[in-house]
């Protein structure tokens, strides 16, 4: 064999990577994957797209949609203009460019546990050590991090949202130990419940951030397009990280998100999707009622995409899933969502948005017989 | 200021991204960067675009796109099947994949002097030290890269073609020492003259390949699509860094590209988009013979969108480029393209593809006096 890097040493095959691979075939019902209701794609049009966006453009974005995207996140907090804001090639772009940005190898990066197994990949890839965020919020001579990753809003695989105390916490403890806080946010339009959305970087006073959207779960995951803004320290690197990653982003994803943000019925779109995912999240929470009563319990997300569920009984949840694809049911096995390998617990995770009604009902079915069988 | 990996040491604001930023300016004259003559873009239309392409995709890419191009390279020599071509987010992705896949800080890299730019920016940024891989292939107990990096087919920036005797030696010495090559082939179909365009990797007999294409310069930059095609040992490795990049390429890039491959007019484009540069070409040589006779020498390109032009009489090309942008032309300095800064002699690099014939003679003629009057 050739000599490779050292770090491909961290470069393991993905989870997500082989669950999408199976979920395709015919039959299979899919808890896996945040994929979105297809149903909820808007209608895309390029024939008025002026001609210039075919041709290379500018590494940090379309300046028309920086500046749509910079108002909005003005409006819910964030003290940004569109000068700080960066168009990504979807958010799992910006988990690479920010690795690069932090991490060595042995660097320590404080992240919630469980967390999204992609960024975890992704920061292992690059040599991470992880420290529990939790536990340094609790006492925080556990070490020093170069950086604090955290999901506040419909964590991601918990569905937990921070409380405005928690927010605080973590805001406190980045300003006070000068932490730079990257604050990926997906799913924050996805809301059922009512609850505390505030980005946690918009109650920073002094410490550096990097906060991260996506287009993905409430425009179309096809068209590759996410963002993030950032503290003015760190908009020199990342612009350039971004530049040697792939130039630039797609121009007809930018523009197309540019008129979905401008369509005067985009409003009204969106609380028709919260209100399609709400009926679905329900509907779901019913059958889990139903079937996993006596099985595991959950917290009831108030928003994002999917149900995490403890079983009641210690069980390996990967021999799980492959039984369980057996029988056209494919999820998410919570292990590869905790930074340390000994807390893997009996955990799973279940996408309610995905499926149909019907889909979903035989999919639970045939799951919670599975685990009872076991 | 936070604590940073240490690569971030090695991340160099980039001469393209800090060029392509001025050209923009109404009136400025560009030979800089590669752009495409915008007239050559086709039409785009997404409205018959299967729905399935707004979801979620395989990181690989789309599997009729990829079987497309496998027939595509196999024509022109390449053992290759469809499970061999991964789809990248344009080439500059290619870079960033093979460099996270090879280079280590302090691992050593063949490279052409001078190359491109941004792949030494990339190179250079993950911790590689440069070889010089013509010093190599004469002497080859000069060092043992971990990989050779070459564009065979119409050079950036020089516009050289290899000859067969060029490209069996490059082969027999990757073969003969077992060394990798990545072969980066975006400028192939632009070609002007009669010249041998084999890919390398197809002389190969033992040693493991990555070649790469781009449909940035024969249908759109703006949509941000390339390729590569791999030995089978490279595949699972490149491709799970695809997927920790960004998941998956653009679907509606995917979805453009295959429609183009698919178009029964795509050759006749194709000659008109040749023919078209074929002039451009002839035109700006025939300026460069009026105006820098006795200013520089050059060897004609027989393909791609590139003069490299050593200039008669050493100068700083750098500062010569900010005096021309005063008077409203663009062009690249040589430096940038030389692995070894010793060897930043007086070389500019002019684009032809994107001036109209009015711009390039005035562009032309202010260079030229400019240039006379230092």
């Amino acid at each position: 064999m050739h000599q490779l890097s050292s770090r491909t040493a961290n470069l393991h095959a993905s989870p997500i990577r082989e669950i999408l691979a199976v979920i395709d075939q015919a039959g299979m019902v899919s808890f896996a994957g945040g994929l979105p209701d297809a149903a909820s794609f808007p209608d895309f049009e390029v024939g008025s797209m002026p001609a210039k966006y075919k041709q290379y453009g500018p590494s940090e974005g379309e300046p028309e949609l920086r500046a749509a995207i910079a108002a909005e996140l003005k409006q819910i907090g964030l003290r940004c203009n569109s000068e700080q804001v960066l168009i990504l090639s979807g958010s799992q772009q910006g988990l690479d460019l920010v690795a690069k940005l932090f991490i060595d190898p042995g660097t320590s990066i404080a992240v919630e546990s469980p967390t999204y197994l992609a960024a975890l990949q992704v920061f292992r890839f690059f040599g991470a050590q992880f420290l529990d965020l939790g536990s340094l919020l609790a006492n925080s001579n556990q070490g020093k991090p170069a950086l604090c990753y955290a999901i506040p809003t419909f964590q991601n695989p918990t569905g937990h949202c921070y409380s405005a105390d928690e927010r605080a916490t973590l805001a406190n403890y980045c300003d006070s130990h000068n932490i730079p806080l990257f604050e990926d946010d997906p799913y924050r339009d996805l809301v059922y419940d009512d609850c505390n959305r505030s980005p946690v970087c918009s109650l920073l006073e002094k410490s550096s951030w990097i906060y991260q959207g996506s287009f993905s779960k409430t425009l179309s995951p096809g068209i590759r397009l996410g963002y993030l803004a950032c503290s003015d320290d760190l908009l020199p690197y990342l612009t350039r990280l971004k530049q040697a990653a792939d130039l630039h982003s797609n121009r007809l994803s930018q523009w197309l998100a540019l008129q979905q943000m401008q369509d005067s019925n985009r409003l009204q779109r969106m609380q028709q999707l919260v209100e399609c995912y709400r009926c679905k999240r329900d509907y779901f929470e019913q059958l889990l009622m139903k079937y996993f009563f006596d099985l595991a319990s959950w917290e009831t997300p108030r928003g994002g995409l999917f149900f995490w569920l403890k079983l009641n009984r210690n069980m390996d949840t990967k021999k799980l899933l492959c039984r369980s694809i057996d029988k056209g049911v494919a999820f998410m096995p919570g292990e590869s969502f905790f930074p340390q390998s000994e807390h893997s617990a009996s955990y799973i995770r279940l996408n309610f948005s995905h499926a149909s009604t019907i889909e979903a009902r035989r999919g639970i079915e045939t799951l919670a017989q599975l685990i009872s069988s076991c």
